[in-house]
């Protein structure tokens, strides 16, 4: 139930991604045209084993005619197993209303039920469900399993049942490992709702969530378990997503897991992966413009004082530079002219240039973690780059900024880098992410990358909520802002539907905001209403007040200090500029202004397209 | 925060549905680049008057210090309130670690903020927030306000703090009704869920949820209250839905809260609108078809035991019979074999005729319920109909069904209507609503034709969650099943992405299957692992299962009785017939068994799909 299609999509999708093995779970069988001989035969012709089936809930029962219909049909599920050669099946602990809960009656009906399926040299595997009726807790599973003492009844844990509830793995280490029959994983964020719906809606993969899956899977394999490691994983995202981007994804996260638990267990002997060499820094960010985005780029980029200082070697790609903002022009494609001749133009963020300690470790970490590695045409004399592909498309270089790096694939214009605005570095780029990809690049970014996803945050905007997150490397030399549309689609969504922002740095944002007005900027205007809410809000100092109401900027605090910003005009279709300047540590990316600055730009948009018609 | 969008557009949207007055929300000034007086003069522009202003919460604090800038800003907001011409404030119980919680002391600081409020003309309306850190009932908060006594102080309601707590409207009778100074008003499904998130995101307009809006209505009337009906609807759909639209639903709502209430208390002399005529059935369902649709589905309509016994005085519409069910083919398009020389053909259900006992009545309702009538060119001879359009485009017609009815407008064929298939009539029309619509038609059906929406349920299809809900008539006469996808967007939607279905009734559906096969009607094949899951799950009859299994039939329960029902192909690119008949009262719509028959659908298309290339 990871992946959404029919038992046909799920199980390409799994074999492709390289899973040993699957769950099959009763409603795919069902609604799938192979007899259960013939799904068998097609999983071993994709390599995979069938580990469990997953037939049915409410065994057991306080009416006796109703257990032994239910014994029934076990029986004929007996029957879907052998075919399938699959020997466990899933038990869960009743949540009806006749659910047993007396103890030694409760283990008799699993004994006589796992009686019945030793001898068809079949087990089953009982698990506690966090909602069950009397049986919610791994512990209460455990001593069912312990009292009905049969050969063919076993645990099942699931991180979910056990961490959504707060329970303890430390106390797996008292079942016996021969009782441990089958163990499923998955993750998820810390939500305050019923757990059933949590449980179905919300789980993650390992990795995407708050639970510590390390220590949940590392308390499993302590007391012996040696079976496959199952990801259950009820994602309402997931559930319509691609399955055969969704099962990379998982694999990905079980890449994630052991590598997170053997670096815990140095002394466990498990293999590990290239480690994530540190990135450092921004070498390069690259827009990708066409014929009428091209020229109002650089122009702006003039505006902000970054000047031109050189040309690809091989490709029509500009280099603009100030301080060490490096901002790359690649005009991808300008036939789109003709296309669209009197539209914004397109432009937008092909691909982040990050400055690794070793470009080969961090190219090899990611073909390790599953990221597509891009195919690169190469001109004599021009620098080997690796690049990988992130979720929403975006290339990520990994690159020496050096004589014998990436610069030397171009060609000085002559020009040397002039006073600036002040414009020190780039401070973070602002990407928005397909809806489906949200929760897969936090754990591509924290994976491939070895960044670190920072909290969710919701926030209401003007066109309806939109989700943020930002990733984040050491010394937050490398800051990534992901963002996604809660709801959002195509029909009304106005303006600027899928921004993207290069944030670029600075130490004073007033001097610097004077510099790109006097050289004609395209700043987004600020409303007076924000700034008169700004006044009765914040006690800011006057002379700054008056700044940010000359100037336009905005200012946001958190717990550390406060944060200066302005934002250009959408350029092309979807990408503006930023300036910032963080105050005393402040650690945000302006989200609480975010609303007010979307109103604007929506604001420019229509009036730009109501000039144009 | 009804609404979608910037300040300009709420207002564009609410105007346009004929509200009133609005309340300003301060995010929505703070990024509107209008002065307050400019926004005042722009409501008064579109007749909408400014009934309250939420500017902040969190007024009161244990810290002195807090308050006093609390209090300063307050005084600020109180000049934007003089600008805006808005007279009463909003104050919700603050949710802050600072909150205070002494009764006394808490009124005594809303005594000092309603004080400086009384000096400059304005008053303050307090609100328990029902996770307000110590005021989180209306008791506590008239119980503060009391205390306070202050003229510039009294209540605001929401039925959603009050409601969603169990909190019982009988006691405001007890409050003065010069202290209830505002009233907002919010439907919601029961959900079992943390209360801010249930408030922030799935809150709905009167009608469209459990709460009982009349009954609370009618209790803050009781109290004297005479001031606005404000809706205050957070919800995520309606956040990034076009605010046009959601603006006549909230406007219906509340016509439909004003009739609810009027009913209930027929000595107040509220105004009634024309009340719905009762709907007694189906008279036709008519298919839009193209030039590759309209051939097939004629073939089909004649393998299903269907006559073509009329041909419309001036349009391509045929009219297909068999018992009651009346199938009208529309030739809308036949261009669209030239755009689509190779695709399956374009086919939906383009309209509903429901037999009225007063078209003209059923008509003026609508009207007075907010619902779009569509004009409709008429030739001579040709009877009067009149239509509105469903929240899906679908067109609803209002009709009775006699020789100076609809049918009066078709001509003879000659051809009587055969023995058939032993179809009867239609059960019921199964449309996928547009995903920003599915609460909106609940109320449409609601308010609009008085019919009864019963629960909403959740279906983990293959391809994502999905919703449904079915609207009925008294006696079941009339039944429509809505759904929609919970998630699912365009990309990756295999198949049939918004599929429609007539179901057609039987008294024998083994009979009907029988002839169906006969005469080489395209039936969906169920698979055989369906079949033996189902043997082995419920007890049927011997004879029965046999012939389920002969005749790939489906069958399903609920508490009342047992359903079997057959689908066709999917016929164009995503209408179906169904074949279903109820036993012992069964009320449902065969949704456990959507998932196989969803699979089924897919896998015929790729089949066809992949034959063609």
């Amino acid at each position: 139930m990871c992946l959404s299609g029919t038992l046909e999509d799920k199980l390409d999708a799994a074999s492709a991604a390289g899973f040993d093995g699957v769950e099959v779970f009763e409603p795919d069988l069902v609604a799938s045209p192979w007899s259960p001989a013939e799904l068998a035969a097609r999983c071993a012709d994709l390599g995979l084993s069938i580990d469990l089936y997953q037939p049915f809930r409410d065994l057991d029962s306080t009416d006796p005619d109703r257990f032994a219909r239910n014994l029934r049909r076990a029986e004929a599920k007996f029957d879907v197993m052998a075919a399938l050669g699959v020997d466990t099946v899933l038990v869960c602990s009743s949540v009806a209303h006749d659910a047993v809960e007396d103890a030694d009656r409760l283990a008799e009906q699993l004994a006589t039920a796992a009686g019945r399926a030793h001898e068809r040299g079949l087990r089953i595997a009982y698990e506690a469900l966090a909602w069950g009726r009397h049986v919610s807790t791994w512990e209460r599973s455990w001593d069912t399993v312990r009292r009905a003492d049969s050969p063919a009844l076993g645990l099942c844990l699931d991180s979910f049942h056990v961490l959504s509830r707060g329970g303890d793995p430390a106390g797996f280490a008292a079942v016996p490992a021969e009782k441990l029959f089958f163990l499923q994983l998955a993750d998820a964020p810390r939500l305050d709702m019923d757990v059933l719906q949590w449980s179905r809606h919300h789980r993650l993969f390992p990795g995407q969530g708050a639970f510590d899956l390390p220590g949940f899977l590392g308390a499993v394999l302590a007391a012996g378990y040696a079976g496959p490691l199952s990801l259950e994983v009820f994602n309402d995202v997931y559930r319509q997503a691609d399955p055969a981007r969704t099962a990379v994804d998982a694999m990905r996260s079980l890449r994630w897991l052991e590598e997170a638990l053997a670096l815990r267990r140095p002394d466990a002997g498990l293999p590990l992966p290239p480690a994530a060499p540190a990135l450092s820094g921004w070498s390069f960010t690259e827009l990708a413009v066409d014929g009428a985005s091209g020229p109002q780029l650089a122009a702006v980029l003039g505006a902000l004082g970054f000047t031109h200082t050189g040309q690809h070697r091989s490709k029509p790609v500009q280099l603009w530079e100030q301080g060490t903002a490096r901002v790359l022009l690649n005009a991808f494609d300008t036939r789109a002219d003709a296309v669209r001749p009197s539209g914004p133009g397109v432009a937008s963020v092909a691909a982040l240039g990050l400055e690794s300690a070793d470009p080969g470790r961090s190219a090899a970490r990611a073909e390790a973690m599953c990221a597509p590695v891009l195919p690169r045409t190469r001109g004599a004399a021009e620098a080997q780059l690796s690049a990988v592909a992130a979720p929403d498309g975006t290339q990520v270089f990994f690159t020496r900024t050096g004589p014998d790096g990436w610069p030397a694939d171009f060609l000085s214009t002559g020009e040397r880098p002039g006073p600036g605005a002040g414009i020190t570095g780039v401070d973070h780029v602002s990407l928005t992410q397909p809806f489906d990809a949200f929760d897969e690049a936090g754990l591509f970014y924290r994976a491939v990358l070895g960044l670190e996803p920072q909290e969710v945050t919701e926030l209401a905007a003007p066109f309806g909520l939109v989700r943020t997150r930002a990733v984040t490397g050491p010394d937050r030399a490398v800051r990534l802002a992901l963002s996604v549309s809660a709801l959002r689609r195509g029909g009304w969504a106005p303006g600027v539907p899928e921004p993207q922002s290069i944030a670029l740095a600075t130490d004073d944002v007033v001097a610097t905001a004077r510099a790109l007005r006097a050289a004609g900027a395209p700043l987004l205007p600020v409303p007076a209403n924000y700034t008169d809410d700004l006044a009765a809000r914040v006690d800011l100092p006057e002379e700054l007040l008056a700044a940010v109401r000359e100037h336009g900027l905005m200012y946001e605090q958190d717990a550390h200090g406060g944060y200066l910003h302005l934002a250009t005009d959408v350029l092309g279709d979807r990408v503006f500029f930023e300036v910032v300047q963080r105050l005393d540590g402040y650690d945000g990316y302006g989200t609480t202004d975010a609303p007010v600055r979307m109103a604007a730009h929506r604001r420019r948009r229509q009036a730009t397209t109501s000039g144009r018609r």
